[in-house]
């Protein structure tokens, strides 16, 4: 991304190996991701930057102290490099990780070929190659699955749970798919478009509500005898869907937010008074990919589907279009 | 208190029953807490309003419905009124009751008597007449006690964890005190005082930390290997405080906020990028009451040191002017 809305492909010099811990990545698929509309919007600066941070390839060579993948495995691959092995990524924040590294900032995997640092600590390999049709999930799985899963799971999603979502973007949609995965017993989709209402319910949504912000948490309250959701789950990342987050979370229930929300600034005092739990942040995908590359493996869930729009890597700035003038709600980049 | 820093003992009309649900207690002491200081300041507005939410005292009368305590019983109440069985209740969120009402703004028991609403869902009572000088630990379990103690529960400070704690008043001695009995590992108290760095200690602190703000910050990431406190408890209620909470957490770590934060704003992409759990808000005293009283009881705990200055109720105006100028961390009120 040269600037804010102008996006080239352009030839770059091959990756290759730099540290011992290194891998490099063919890619098999890639995509874009709602948070890099962020820079192609000007909402974050942007200058002559890689882009790209969602990935799964064939393993095309690994430095001399990788073990858990070797050359041929195709692999699935979290949008923060990690470790694994320091205590934060042993608690399963892999997505604090000392050794931290953000894929979209430094690497950029909107591109053929990706050097991975930390090959072991970031990247889960697939049972064996997988069937064409398994790639959109798989891919699904490096951010836009994990991350939805990740805000179900810090909501605390689960059965005898009614779990509300806050934006139907792939994300959100996701979300809906985790919280129905994780047992939740009623999920309220938040969305006002109709081919995104029919995902959710795809995905496992039991109600949908197309109101918002105020409206939409009075909404919420009506549907929970005036008590308000046990989860919440914020998907979005602005002002208002953050507050109506909060506002729809019972006293004592939990709100998980994995939104990027740039210019969000939350009162205290509203906080306060809500009584809530409130986590969320980058997702530590890599807690949850041995479990979702399984459930995917075995056609359990179907997450590819959140891409409505393929297109080849040169018509990448085509994607960014489309999804910047909500004709798509994820865009697929084949290779 | 007329208006800000004007606070007068005068005579009002006794209260009663009005409710079935009703009791009145007959106060054997109250006193002043640090959020009373915000309209003292004239942070909150206020008009000609009865003041204080902690008591300890004697059922005098209780309404028809009354169950589970009778006239004679020494009770403790909660700063929040609840009935106790309702869904929010239930799930031990107290503070968020259907029927929340708070002490503070309506009943105010910096008074001889007070009529308390759901006296069954809101009063403890002791298992006998309490010693003179269980009183002020008694009354601390109304709301300092409970309040620290809910800090430590929601930053889920426990075995093997360190803890610290940001602010030194009442509700962060009395945090400490609770990381200490829910068997935190390390405890360090963030204070720049002689003296309640010495409480503190005699509370269960293994470290003390005087610097504030990012300097703050940066000494607790230095205690903990740089990778901040597994959880932290914000007992104050400002900006710093709170981010310098928010700071020394570790990701995937928990904090518990419990200073009322008035004019504090917190910028939702530093909560996203630190990666922690937040809880906090009015604390469900009531959850905690039967255990707090216990300990209490039994001598395990000593939570009225907290008390640094013991006036007659009317005498109340030079108790909030002490602690106003900081020359009382707390102060009893007596009848």
């Amino acid at each position: 991304m040269h600037t804010a809305g102008d996006v080239r492909v352009e030839e770059r010099e091959d990756p290759r190996i730099v540290e011992p811990t290194d891998a490099v990545v063919r890619l098999t698929a890639t995509c874009v991701c709602g948070s890099d509309l962020w820079p192609y919007r000007g909402v974050e600066p942007v200058d002559h930057q890689v882009m790209g941070h969602e990935y799964v390839g064939v393993v095309e060579e690994v430095g001399s102290e990788v073990r858990s993948v070797k050359v041929g495995d195709f692999v699935v691959g979290s949008f923060v490099i990690s470790d694994n092995t320091c205590e934060i990524c042993r608690s399963g924040y892999q997505s604090g990780c000392v050794h931290r590294e953000f894929v979209a900032q430094t690497i950029g995997t909107q591109a053929e070929k990706a050097r991975i640092p930390y090959a072991d600590g970031t990247l889960v390999p697939t049972p064996g190659q997988p069937d064409e049709e398994l790639i959109p999930s798989l891919l699904a799985a490096s951010d836009v699955l994990g991350t939805g899963w990740f805000g179900a799971v810090a909501a605390e999603a689960g059965p005898g749970k009614t779990v509300a979502v806050v934006g139907d973007g792939a994300v959100g949609l996701m979300a809906v798919l985790a919280a129905k995965q994780l047992g939740a017993e009623r999920i309220i989709a938040m969305s006002r478009h109709p081919e995104r209402q029919k995902l959710a319910r795809f995905y496992g949504a039991s109600d949908i509500v197309a109101e918002r912000g105020d409206e939409g948490v009075a909404r919420i309250r009506e549907l929970t005898g005036g008590l308000g959701a046990h989860s919440v789950i914020e998907a979005v990342g602005t002002q208002e869907a953050t507050m109506q987050a909060v506002g729809a979370t019972r006293p004592g229930g939990h709100m998980g937010f994995v939104g990027v929300n740039h210019d969000v600034s939350i009162p205290g005092i509203d906080l306060f008074f809500a009584n809530i739990h409130v986590h969320g942040g980058p997702a530590p995908v890599r807690r949850f990919l041995p479990e979702l590359i399984r459930l995917i493996w075995d056609r359990r869930i179907d997450p590819g589907k959140v891409f409505d729009l393929t297109l080849p890597l040169e018509q990448a700035a085509e994607g960014y279009k489309a999804m910047d003038e909500r004709r798509a709600t994820k865009v697929l980049l084949t290779l």
